[in-house]
């Protein structure tokens, strides 16, 4: 079966908005089994919509058009798919009722503008839309079938999932539905490495299993997809291997950032943690403090980005600082353990290091980061180089920051080693030694 | 002139890349006054690309394509691009010798692989790509030209402006480098009451400028396009008229996010900050350390997340935090003032909210939030309720939270009120009264 996507809108077409819509459809039919085979973007114009409808209906045997279903004068799919079957739009009392229903329910009476949505091309079947005033609906050009959508994300999401799956699942029942994905997130390693391994593997991948990348730094994700029908052992197997393979790069499973496997690997244990974050200036927090819950362990984060503060905040001593310097694995040492007793937390994890662009020494470059962690076991350092330039940028170095301090407490709380080996982050120091 | 963008590869259409590229590619153009009239995605294979040039040919005056040169077997553009014109590929000697140079100064030698790199339809003309191996190339197909463009972001956009954009203007001078955009960066004002608000301004909108939206919470963006024609007396009387509809809701010019224009102000008055933060978590701190320099003014940021930890670090009182509990103004006052004595700063800003989705009460429900700017001056500190829901998610609350805070420091560094009034959010208290 042949599927493709047709997203209106001036807004997405002159990049005012990214297309992120388009990227949650794809995503959400691929690990359901299907496939796009292409996708338009179109702006507001009638002849446009006309034609791209036309074309992609003699190409494709489902056609998915995201917008253009609200109630402006720029709202032109239900208009421009009556023209492209050369059929009238009339009014569909059943939705129109609907429609009047929601706005009295909120003490509000419907504006004109808004019957405008409840016109649809005669021979459209309507689809339900429980969270807003856009119905979406199907209609029949050719051999194709074309399935409206609202643009408005939640709308979308809840219509794709409980509308446009089942559908499509009729339509196609050996594709579809049968297809889960194990994703397994990685750090450290360079993704042409990770697909050599993973492809001179001696299990061997089992029929019905694929295997993709999806770069989202800092991390990459190494994607499993698995039809239903593949063997249990098999797959066990080659997940084993996979993990193997992948080594120390794999910090966490099903889990989409790191943050929330410490948020998991926290909640569970019962443990407090305390942060004391130099470069990384509260990103680290903030990406805990993004997940609800977070409250029951984290404790706070003292983001020390001048000495000043490191000593006021943290107790680093001056002499420290002075002999050693900021970005340094005595300083950071004394940050994480300052942090920790000063909050009383059963873990102090600190990170220092020079961001750039500027601030680089030949001693210590841009992209240096110095990593403490400290529990009840003891603290553990280190110093990594990331290096700098075009592809690790400020930005970069400081997500990368976050995910290495935050795979060193991980380690720590599976009682791992907590300094790890990545392949593709070089080391110059750690404690012990 | 009609302009079309086609973009290749599997991961964009399938959704496991959101497509940046061309957002960014079709903002470029827009600001340079070329508009795209459509947009198509497609795989890896073959006779899709060749469909889509010949039809993106037929219609548009410059096709940019964008992906597909790289070396490996999935990278198609180039054998497409020949086949759409019925020609051979050939090796350009030219691009072959600028390769080598390459990995020869980077001391390695040439695969094989890249070779295809070199290959091009007979009557390309080569684009330079000074940072990669993949050259751009333009073939006359038809009446239209094709533009091939690398898919890595950043040789992209070196392309773009360096190449594209000069070959744009020759092919149509009429049209293009005559268009800027002046952004006038809001918040805490709806969308449609800012456009009814601005269309039913007296002063003209005069010929030649367009207003557009785009929406980036927590702010939205108001775009002012303007051609070079256009009288200069108009436009300033037409942008003063605009800068007066939006009132307190507008909070910057022509940066992106409000922590820009905090750090240009600190910069500029070489005053310093401490900021104490509860439920934006690290976030405020996390914006202006993302901007190279920030550490010539920001001190450091307490992220007390814990009740105890506001009394560690910032000294609040445990009798304030029992008689009035953590979100209440006396405790965002004592964390504001607290952070800015301790960390001895110019300014102490404090946030502390119920960013939920549990932790609310019906005296504090779910996105009550308390703010507290301190400086030489005195403090000044507020409780808004921005409400929950399937629109005020928690991600969202806390980003409101941190431009509501940073908009108060910036009133107060511009000397003005430092409590404004955002027609959409809902104040419920404030000191002094």
């Amino acid at each position: 079966m042949k599927i493709e996507m047709i997203c209106t809108g001036e807004e997405v077409l002159s990049g005012q908005i990214v297309d992120t819509n388009a990227a949650w459809v794809a995503n959400t039919l691929m690990e359901q089994g299907y496939e796009l085979s292409r996708k338009t973007t179109v702006g507001d114009r009638m002849d446009d919509l006309v034609t791209a409808f036309r074309h992609s209906a003699e190409r494709a045997d489902l056609v998915i058009v995201n917008g253009g279903l609200g109630p402006t004068s720029d709202d032109l799919s239900a208009e421009a798919a009556a023209m492209a079957l050369g059929e009238p739009v009339v009014m569909f009392e059943q939705w129109r009722a609907v429609m009047e229903q929601m706005f009295s329910s909120r003490g509000r009476v419907m504006t004109p503008s808004n019957l405008k949505q409840a016109m649809l091309p005669r021979s459209a079947v309507v689809v339900d839309n429980p969270v807003g005033t856009a119905c979406g609906f199907r209609v029949r050009l050719g051999k194709a079938w074309l399935f409206f959508t609202p643009g408005v994300p939640h709308e979308l999401f809840r219509m794709v999932n409980e509308q446009l799956l089942p559908f499509l699942r009729d339509l196609d029942p050996r594709q579809g539905g049968s297809v889960s994905v194990h994703k397994l997130l990685t750090l450290g390693q360079a993704e042409s490495a990770m697909a050599n391994d993973i492809e001179a593997l001696t299990v061997p991948c089992p029929e019905g299993v694929t295997v993709g990348y999806r770069a989202s730094m800092p991390h990459i994700e190494v994607k499993l997809f698995r039809r239903s029908a593949v063997d249990q052992d098999q797959w066990q197997a080659y997940v084993g291997a996979v993990r193997a393979a992948l080594g120390d790069s794999l910090v966490a499973e099903n889990q989409p950032v790191l943050a929330n496997e410490i948020h998991r690997l926290l909640t569970e244990q019962g443990a407090t943690l305390a942060l004391a974050e130099s470069c990384t200036g509260g990103m680290i927090a903030d990406q805990l403090v993004t997940l609800a819950g977070s409250s029951a362990y984290l404790q706070g984060s003292l983001v020390t980005y001048s000495n000043e503060a490191k000593q006021i905040c943290c107790g680093v001593k001056a002499s420290t600082l002075q002999r050693h310097g900021a970005v340094s694995l005595p300083t950071v040492v004394e940050m994480a353990e300052g942090a920790r007793a000063r909050l009383h937390s059963d873990y102090g994890v600190s990170v220092s290091g020079i961001a750039g662009p500027e601030g680089g020494t030949d001693d210590k470059p841009v992209g240096t980061v110095c990593f403490c962690v400290s529990g009840p076991a003891g603290s553990w350092s280190q110093t990594l180089a990331f290096g700098s330039g075009a592809n690790r940028s400020r930005t970069l170095i400081r997500k990368l920051s976050a995910a290495v301090a935050l795979d060193m407490l991980r380690r720590m709380l599976l009682g791992q080693p907590v300094i790890a080996d990545y392949p593709f982050l070089k080391r110059v120091d750690r404690l012990p030694v």
